[in-house]
Formats: structure tokens, sequence, C-alpha cells
């Protein structure tokens, strides 16, 4: 077990390197060649223009102003200036919802942590004189404050239970109070959004063949016959993926082509040369230029081959659509039915935004989807418990006797007091982290195999998906397979009341590596993400090679968002272990409210200069957040009931289990009383839209202004090489593949404008 | 165990009593003066008007033609000739779809029974030879035929496998053909269904307080805002629970008014005197006709008045609403949307036929739904879990060695082989069906707590706490009680690993067990069921004291109903026998299919001779009755995993769980593609129907049609005394209490011309 000392240890090696990475933040930041790596957000905006060096430094590049530096922390004063509606506004609902995350963990910990501390702490220091007796079992000085300390049969654990009890309730009264805010902010988001295409559209799918009509005219057949009164138009789904494959290539192309331009201009001595084989490894050598001419021309003519067979062939067309009504309560009506007496056909559904549709996956049949899920379901299980075995592996490797065992030269240097806490304190965390970056993109793939219509769904889904994995394999997992790896078979046979005690026993001693693994993932690496390292080298490497105009280097900055996916997850391993260990070890709280403190502060600061968002869904999200907190909170009602019913207190659990009870049920209720507002549009917003709407503007050519929005992007792009500027500036909503966030920055404009 | 001779004594009692009833029901059903009880839905439908006694037998009576008795089954192959859609006009399609659920058993158990007896039986029984060594296990000859008589580890377990496989696919096959053909049955049967008051009405519940307007003002804004175009009228519920007790109760006095007067005509000399007390038992004694005619006249005041305050006053009207729209397509649109961003608030759900509504139940809010749900669901589990402890006992008590041990003098008796035969096959069928009769109405008023507003939701709610129930205490319970009652402690502490090991050990014992019970409850009772000896008897008595008038004679035929929230999860242990067994104990399946077969001849019997239904919900039940099949086969393929791993053979085991997988997903499958069908209503098919309507009735008067549909029963009937016959010939939907009956009539007389 590690000791006060180690964490000592780790807390400074973390704070150290927290503190390198808000210095070099603070450092790079201010340097003018940089800016546009640091305030994308505002650049994409058209808020700034050029680096914002005035004469007076002389140096473009490089800011002398030495005061500036001084005051290297004053971004955290600047991020929570920003009032929340003016933050809506600027960065979209999805964005300002997903720091209240953060907010909540406050909320919810800030008061059990002092009440802990206030009464857990006393009562299980004070019990501590049964311990000093054990000498074989290594407690640790950590474990004085934890329930470890607390001897078998005490009565002190009513104590506990009651905690449990307050803890639960002040996270109900939390969760409750937050779901109904953010749903009140969801709907007077909706509210008062302006135009938009997906407010009027309804996405069809599966639409069944018909002998005698095409796609086209069977959708408006269908729809003119069921919705006669609010039937305004459709737009059929063309099968562009080949082409959008070929656009990508050529794109790619170009970009090398202007690689070669601009070395060549540097270097006119020398011609680059490229050879054609694989990887550009082996194969005759070339000039590269010409030959990269060569390929762009090419291509540009089987894209327009392409263009024509998709747009022209009836089989380009797949058996889906967007379906566009007169008014926001036709849509609404028509999303929330049900159309055809097969109910797997006509599926509808509310049309996602232009820009986060996700087109490849619009044509899959019915049985076809159900098929792919219950593959993906398989291999989610697949992959969330045999995962495990590598990672007990790694961790058992990265411990004093593995290492000792399978690297005997070092047995001197890692038996070196520093060098031990190091290894024990530091190394499992990074083990893990470096699994869980593997993971993401897996998870993202089985979902579009999945087969969901929208980013936002998708993101949705992995991110369902990542939570199971870091529930099984980062919390239990690191539970189980560190303490006892060897056990894992036994423990596969015991009975579904000896789990919980297994685990709950293992619990308090786990408590120090949890300690330094918030300090690493949390911590370290929440200072990481601001510094953005990835981002800075390739703006440079692009800055460099690929930029001429100005438009290019819009182009090479990386704004990034909120990769919620993954994000989320992550952050609800905190709320698990705060949960959890609120009531055995509260010592790892204070830990958990910096967390939330600080990545609080770094993300509202990423949202305000940095992120630009690739969709906006008005904070769908917010259900599996809290049905999620939900879980943890059951998790740690479980694992409770396990502890202590190996400290000879059995007359508790029927106590606990009330809890349990009372979670699932507050789950259920949350969900009937707030989730639809998540879902569906409410009839009555709906009229007070369309009404509203009616009257300000009574001539609106409403067919006109959705004629394009749900075109597939690259079928727009009729002439991709001349950007047109300014057709987009009229139509904000032409979502063109590569002016996606251009867009998105229009759609921000209106809405700020409208807020204010 | 019990052996073959054990069985075949059971087997001859119970056949010997299913016959008697038969008999008894052949003598007794073809006496002119029971023909009122046997051929009850004949009467209500109008199409006999009197005891079928012609001149030439002289007596109204007694049936003196021998002739007729010979053919005492002839009743069979009558039952079987009425075609089914015929069926479906005379009796509604909920019990033209219930009988289907025998057919269903037929269709898969037949095939099943076959491939069992051709690959499994032989399978076994040649596997013998390690049995015979073994003396001190108890098995009898029945156990020669079942998996128990094959070695562990021996290959012959492959054939078992293989077999599951096939009997699970067989079972997908047919459920997925019969979920289609139920719900194309459906669908024809919405679309060819008259115009109904329900096609047009929506049920609104939890209308929010409005300070400035009653219900009734604030629903008609609120719809005429959200609906504008399709809106058509309302009607608000009165709270008349007060009112209708006091009809009741005069309803009752009436009675009793009825039998003290034929009392006094019959024995005028005696004037009848009745003691005023409690139950007539003690008090001061009056004359029963004078007393009853005062207190009728003083209720008949009484209810007057709560009449006048129920209409009048404005507390009387809870925030729920019936509205009506101008088409179908306006109700199914607002049946299936959210009304309101508040989701708690303006909850629209399709009315419930006016018949099948449960008024009392109204009014509820919705935070008191979630409560009352939540204690529901913890009275479901103590009641389900601890029930199973006195069944337990009584069991092991009924047994040969629990009787000698509590009653040593009977010991002699029960030695005898024919004694010793019954009470091992014949009483534990016994105790577990006296259990079952107390439970019911438990169950159906848990449900009404739970605050479902129709009676068909009330009666499929209850079918799932009963199956529940079923599954958990007579399959399980009896499985486990009776084989290691003592064990029940160790139980709970295995593993989950262990559990279906255990069980799947007893599983081949307890066959003779379900063997019997099959034939007590199945066969036995289905033959009882048939003679009707409770309405038999309440009707003579009824029509000894009550009946003066053709009308009153009416009223005293109690014609009963399928009830479905016992009958049907009780059918549901058949299912789970049949597939548990068909692969460990073959020889069970021949008893299965002739309950099957009885039963199907039985209620077809029933429904066309006898049963009147209270409500028609067009087989909205059977999403239930095909996911309680799928959750039979998982038990069996559960309980085949722990019985196989017992048997050294766990290499079947990732076999059997990818069967489980396939059965979770086929269940995920049926649902996606078929529930909506029974609980939307399709736009298509709504667009069709107000076509047809409005081409052929273009005059119709929708809103005088629907002006009184939805009014509580009682604050019809304003003149309880005289019914007015030829007035409910006119309007066929005013359902008064009363006349529920009559009313039902007219609607399927509707139905069946329409099908014609």
């Amino acid at each position: 077990m590690a000791s006060i000392q180690d964490i000592s240890v780790s807390a400074v090696i973390n704070l150290l390197s927290a503190l390198f990475f808000l210095l070099a933040f603070a450092i790079v930041r201010l340097q003018p060649i940089n800016d546009r790596v640091y305030f994308p957000k505002w650049y994409l905006k058209g808020i700034r223009a050029s680096p914002r060096s005035s004469g007076a430094f002389g140096n473009k590049f490089v800011n002398l102003d030495f005061r500036t530096y001084i005051r290297f922390l004053n971004w955290m004063p600047a991020a929570l200036k920003m009032p929340e509606q003016e933050l809506i506004d600027h960065a979209g609902l999805d964005s300002a919802v997903y720091i209240r995350i953060y907010l909540l963990g406050l909320k919810i910990f800030v008061p059990i942590t002092m009440l802990s501390f206030a009464v857990l702490v006393p009562v299980n220091w004070t019990a501590g004189e049964t311990l000093e007796h054990i000498e074989d079992l290594t407690f640790s000085n950590i474990d004085r404050l934890s329930i470890s300390n607390v001897p078998s049969g005490s009565q002190r654990f009513w104590a506990h239970v009651m905690m449990a009890y307050v803890f639960t309730f002040w996270t109900f009264y939390i969760l409750y109070k937050e779901y109904k805010t953010i749903s009140t902010m969801r709907l007077h988001f909706l509210a008062s959004e302006n135009r938009r295409p997906d407010q009027f559209t309804v996405l069809v799918k599966n639409v069944p063949p018909d002998p005698d009509e095409s796609v086209d005219e069977h959708v408006e057949h269908f729809f003119r016959v069921n919705h006669p009164d609010h039937y305004l138009s459709h737009q059929v789904v063309y099968n562009a993926n080949k082409l959008a494959e070929l656009v990508e290539k050529k794109k790619s192309f170009r970009n090398w082509l202007t690689y070669y331009q601009t070395k060549y201009e540097r270097n006119p001595v020398k011609k680059p040369k490229i050879k054609t084989g694989f990887w550009g490894l082996w194969g005759k050598s070339v000039d590269a230029i010409d030959y990269y001419m060569t390929e762009i021309e090419k291509l540009g003519k089987e894209e327009a081959e392409e263009r024509e067979k998709v747009i022209t062939d009836p089989k380009a067309i797949v058996p889906a659509a967007f379906v566009s009504f007169k008014s926001r309560w036709g849509a609404a009506v028509c999303s929330q039915t049900q159309q055809s007496r097969n109910s797997t056909n006509w599926l509808t559904e509310w049309a996602p935004e232009p820009r986060d549709v996700y087109w490849d996956n619009l044509s899959i049949p019915y049985i076809q989807l159900a098929v792919r899920r219950l593959l993906m379901a398989v291999a989610l299980f697949f992959l969330t418990f045999f995962f495990m075995i590598p990672i007990g592996f790694v961790q058992a490797f990265a411990s004093i006797d593995g290492i000792k065992k399978v690297l005997p030269f070092l047995k001197s240097l890692i038996e070196m007091d520093v060098v031990k806490s190091f290894v024990q304190g530091f190394l499992p965390g990074i083990v893990l982290k470096i699994f869980l970056i593997l993971l993401p993109m897996i998870l993202m793939t089985m979902s579009k195999i999945e087969g969901f219509t929208s980013l936002s769904s998708l993101d949705r889904r992995s991110a369902s998906k990542y939570h199971l994995f870091v529930i099984v394999n980062v919390f239990f997992g690191s539970i189980i397979t560190g303490a006892a790896f060897q056990q894992l078979q036994r423990f596969l046979d015991q009975s579904p009341t000896e789990i919980p005690k297994t685990i709950g026993v293992t619990l308090p001693m786990k408590a120090t590596f949890f300690i330094t693994f918030i300090m690493v993932d949390g911590w370290a690496g929440i200072a990481a993400e601001i510094l953005r390292l990835v981002p800075l080298v390739m703006f440079h490497i692009k800055n460099t090679f690929l930029v001429k105009t100005e438009h290019d280097r819009e182009q090479a900055m990386d704004p990034g968002s909120l990769n919620f996916s993954v994000s989320e997850p992550r952050l609800q391993l905190y709320f698990l272990l705060g949960l959890v260990y609120s009531v055995v070890t509260p010592i790892l709280l204070p830990f958990i409210i910096v967390f939330f403190a600080f990545a609080f502060m770094v993300f509202r600061h990423q949202i305000i200069n940095v992120y630009d968002q690739k969709y906006e869904s008005g904070a769908s999200f917010w259900p599996d957040v809290n049905r999620r907190i939900l879980i943890g909170l059951g998790i740690s009602q479980l694992l409770l009931i396990g502890l202590l019913s190996t400290k000879d207190t059995a007359k508790s659990t029927p106590l606990l289990i009330v809890l349990i009870v009372l979670t699932i049920w507050f789950h259920k209720l949350c969900k009937g009383r707030f989730e639809s507002v998540f879902v569906k549009f409410p009839l009555e917003d709906a009229v007070v839209k369309d009404t509203v709407e009616r009257t300000t503007e009574p001539n609106f050519n409403l067919k006109e202004y959705l004629r394009d929005a749900y075109l597939h992007p690259v079928l727009k792009m009729v002439e991709f090489e001349v950007p047109k500027e300014i057709d987009e500036e009229n139509n904000p909503l032409v979502a063109t593949k590569r002016t996606t966030q251009r867009s998105s920055k229009t759609v921000s404009n209106g809405t700020a404008e409208d807020g204010l």
C-alpha cells in the first residue's frame, strides 16, 4: 500500500507537471504566431482578423512585452467572466451545458466533502486502536482516516449508513434541480432559435419499394395523402459515398501539389521528385508537380462523371428522404407518429441539422439494422470483458515486485525511496491511460456500423459504450486485477452476494491508487489539454508548407471540439469515484473537487476561445449524463452493502437495499418527468413559433428556403476550386464539407443576434 | 420418485374426473331449464329467445329425448365448425385471438414432440446401462426416457444441444409467423370496424390547474390553439364515485326487496322480518318489505342530491377530459404526440372504449402515480418471494414422509399402494391449485392502485404480475422447495453459475410431479370449466328468488368472460413446462399436447356459446403473450446449461449461451417489427377510414354522435327504474352500467353485419 509519503511524491510530481503545462501555455499562447491555435473560435466568428500584435513591439511572431508574462494565470478569471447566456449565444447550448457537468460535480461534492470531513473522518480516526495491534496488515496512514479503521461490529457504522442516506438524497436533490434547469434551458434555446431547416423537416427511412413508382414519386404521393394539409416538399437522398471519396482524394492530392510547389518555389534549383509506388517508397521516380497535376485532372474528370451518374441514375437514390412541412407543427406531428401499418416502413424521426447528418447510414434496411446491432452488442461484450486481461497483465508487471522479477538488474534502482514511490504512485495510472487512448476510434466505428444517422447520436452511442468500458475495466478492473488478479477465476464462481463483499473489502485499499489516478489523469491531463500540443504542431507544419492565402490559413486552423463521446464517460469516472469513496475514504474527495474546479475553468476557457462544435444538439445528451451519475450512485450503494456486510453489520443491509430501490425509482421519475423534452418537440411550442412567424413574415417563401438544405454536401460543391464566399454568406446553411465550420459560424452568429 | 404406476393411477383418476365433468355437462346442458346458463351468448345476441324445448316433449324443464344424450360429445365438432372470421364477428377479436394461443401451443409442440420422440427418447433409452448399477438412486422407469439416463461426459449430449437449437428456431419461426398473422388480423379488424367514439377521441390526463379558467375552458382553449384544424369537442370527467356507490347500494336493496316480496307472495301467511343491525344478525326486528322500501326511497333522494352536486359543483370535475376530433387522423396525431413542454401535463393517450374506461383512476397526479408504482413494485416483490414459504411448508407436509411424521396413525393407510400413489401423484398438485385461487383479486387490486385507466390495461397489468408469481412460485417453487426446501438458505448464497446447475439437476426428477400437475390443473380443471358449476347454481338461485319478468331473467344470466388476467399466465406455465422439458424429459410433452387440444375445444365452445366479453381491445395483449413465451424459452435454455454443465459437458455452454443471446435478440426484433401495431394507430389507416367515411356519409353529424359517449355511466342513468329499451337500441353506445352487456351485444351485431 502506498503511504502518505507516496501520495505526496505523486502529488508534487503531478502538480509540477500541471504547473509546467500551465506555464508553457502562458508563454506559448502570448506569441502572436500561435494566436490562431489558441483563439481559433474568434477567428471563425470573424471577430479577430490578424495576430494581435500592434506596431509597438515591431515583431510579428514573438511577444516581447514581459509584463504580460507575469500574469500567466490571468486566463482563469477571464474564462469565468462571461455570463452563461452570453456563453450559450457564443458557443451553443451543447458546450454551455457540457461544462455545467463540472459545476454539477462541484455542487454535489463540495457539501458532501464538508460533511464527510466533519462527521466521518473523526468517526474513523478515533476508532483506531484496533489497527495498531494488527501489524501484518500493511495499513498505511491514509487508512487511518478511512472506514478500514473502524473495528468490525462497531456501532460507529451507523454513522456511515446515515451519511450514505444523506449523500444519496443530496445527490437526488441536485440532480433533479439540474435536470429541471437544463430542460428549461433547452426549451428556451429551441424557442429562441432562428428559423432552421431541421425545424420543418423529418427524416424518413425505409421507404418501401414500389413496382410502379420511383422513390421520389412514392415519397411525394405517400405524404400528400397522409399529411394532406401540411406536406410541403421533399429531398431524396443520393448515394454519393463514392463521389465523396473522390472529392476527398482530390483534396489530399491538391495539398501535396501545394506542398511540392512551395518547396520548389523556395528551392528552385532542385525539381521535387516522388516515387509512384506504394507509399512513395519504390517505383518509378517522376516529377512531383507534374504527377499531381495530371492526377488531379484525372480525378476531376472521374468526379464529374460520378456526379453526373449520381444525379441521373435512379439506382443512386436510396430509400430514404428528407420531407419538409409547411409548419413546425406538421413536422413535429409527422416525426412523432407512426405512418404505416408496417412499423418497419416509413420510419420518421425529427431530422438532424444538415451538418449533423451522417450520410453513409441513411439506407440500411430494418432487418439488417437488427442484425448489425446484435453483432455489435456481442463485439462490445468481448471488447469490454477481454480487454481486461492485458491491462491486468501490464499493471502486474508495473509493480515493484513485477519489475524485480522480470528485470532483476533494476532491483537496486527501484528500491531507492523516491523511485519506489514513483513506480508505485505513478506508473499504474500511466499504463491505464495509454490503454484508454486506443479505444474511442474502435467504439465510434462500432457505433457507425450500428447505423445511427446523425453525428450527435453517434457521439452519444459511443459514449455509452465507452462508459461501460470505463466502469468495467478502469473502475472494477483496477480494483480486482490490481489487488487480486490471480483470484479472477475464483471470483467468477462466487455467489451474487459474495461479489460486492469481495470488491467492498478491496475498496479502501485502492483509495491511494485512485488518488494518484486522479492526479495523473485529472490534474496533469487537463493542464495538458489547455496547451493543445498536437494542434499547435500541426498548425505550424501546415502553416509552413500549405498556407498561401489568408483563406488557406483559416483552413489550417484546427479548433477541435469537445469530444463528447470520450470526455463525458471519463468525467463520469470521477463522479463514480467520488460517490463510492464519499463514505469509504473521504480523503479522496478533495482531489476530486480540485479536478472538477480546475477542469471547469480549463474547459470554459477552451469553449470560449478554441473549440468549434461540429453540430448543435441542444443538450440532448443530458438524459445520459443524469442516468450515468445515478448508475454510479447505485454502484456506490451496492459496494457499501458488500463492505459493511464483511464488518459484522449485516443488519444495515436492508436499509441500504432501500437506498438502491429509491435510486432506481428516482431514475424512472426523472425519465418520466423530463426525458421527453430531449426527444420530442412539444406541439405547444411548435404552435407558438409557427404563429409568431406567420405574423411577422407572412410572405416568407419557405419552399425556396428549404430547397437545397438537405442535399448531400458533395453534390452542392459544383465548383470546388473556387469557394464562393459570397454565396455562402447569403445562404448560411449550405453546409458543404469544406465549409462546415464556416456555416456553423454563421449559425452561431444568428443565435447570438437573436439572443441579444 | 413417482413411477410409471403412480402416473397411471393419477392419469386414470384425472381422466375419470374429466369424463365425469364432461358427462355431467352433457346431461345438464340438455335440460331446457339450464339453457340460459350454457348458451347465454345467444340470448344476449337476441338469437335465442326462449328455452329450445318444442312442443313435442311437453316438458319445459327436463329433456326427455334420450337420443340427444347418446351424442354427449357432439359439442366438440360443433365448437370447431365455426370459421375464424365468423368467430371474430360473433365474439370479438380478443376472444378469437385468445384461443389462438392454444392453437399456437399445438403448432409449437406437436412437431417438437414428434422430433423429440424420434430422436431424444431413443438416445436416452439406449444410453441406459449406467443407471442400473446405481441402485441407491431411486430412478423410476420414467427417468429411463429422460436425460438422466445418459451418463456424464457422453457424446450423446450433442443430440440434446442440437435439438435445443432445432426447438428454439422452430419456436422462433412459429412465433414470428403468428405475430405477423395477428398483427394483420388486428389491422384488418380495426379497419373493418364500424364508427366508434374511441376512434375519434383522446383521453387527456393531468390537465394543469389554471387560476383564471375552469378545467372545462382550459381544455377547450388548449386544444383549440394546439390542434386548430382538428379539435371538435370534449367531455370533462366528473368524480361520480360516490354517486356510483349509492346507485350500487340501491340496486342491492332493490334485489333484497324483490326477494322478500317474492317470499311473501309465495307464503302470504308470514310477513318476512329482518334485523337492522350488522349483517342482519342482531338489532330491532322490522318488517323487511317496509324497511327496504323506505331505505330505497331515502337512497333515491340522496342519489338525486349527489347527482345535482356532481353536475353543478366545479370541484367535482377532475383534471382529465375526453377530447374528440373531427377525424381519426386528428385523434391519432393527438394521442401519439407530446402536447406540452412539461411532459407531466396534458398527457394524451388513445381513449379506451367507453365501456372499457376505469373511471376511478382518471384523476391521479403524476408524482403520486410514481409513488404508487414504487410501493406496488415493492409489495409485489414481497408477495412473490415470501408467498413461497407457506407453499413449501404445505407441500412438505403433503408428502408420504410428511404425513407419516405428523400423523403417524395414518401410516398403515398410506402405505397401501393405491393410496400411496394417490398421495404422491395427486395431493401436491391440489395444494398448489388451492394457493393459486387466492391470488388474482389481490393482484387486480394492486393494479388498480397503480392507476391504470382502462379495464383492458388493468387486466394486462395483473396478468404480468401473475405471470411473475407463477414462474417464481409454481415453477421454481415446486422445483426447489419440493426437492430441497431445507437448502433454500444455502441456495441463496450460491454463485450465479451454480443456481442453474442446482435447478437443472433437480429438473428431470420433477417431471412426474409436473405431469400430475398438468393432469389435475390442465385436464380435469378445463373439464370443470365447461360445466360452469358456480354460474349454474347462481342462476338457479336468482331465478327462484329474484326473477319476475323476462328482463329480470336476462339480468340473472351470468355469461362470464375470459378472465385474461388469470388464464393467460396459467397458460404460459404450460408453454414453460413444454419448452423446459422438451429436451430434458420428452415424455411430458404428450400431456401438454392433450391439454392444449382439449382446452382449445373447450374454450372455443365457451366463447361461441357462453362468454360475453366486457370490452374489446383488438388483441392488444399479444405482445405480452409473445414476450412471455420467449421468457419461457430463455428459462429453458438457462436450465439446460445448468443441467449439462453438471454432466461433464461444459463445452456445450458457449453454444447454449449463443441461443440465449439469440432469444433476447429475437424478442427485440419482434418488438421493433410488430409491437407498434398494438399500441399506435398508423396515420395511413386513419386517412383511409376518414376518406371512405367522408365520401359515403358527407353529412354525418359527428358532434351529436359523440355528445354523451364519454359521460360517466351513472350520470346517464337519469331514470334507473324504467330501462328505456327502445332508446338504447337507437343509440347502441349508451353504455350504462346495467346495460353494458346489452350494448356490447349491439356492437357485436354491428360488427357481424359489417363482416358479412
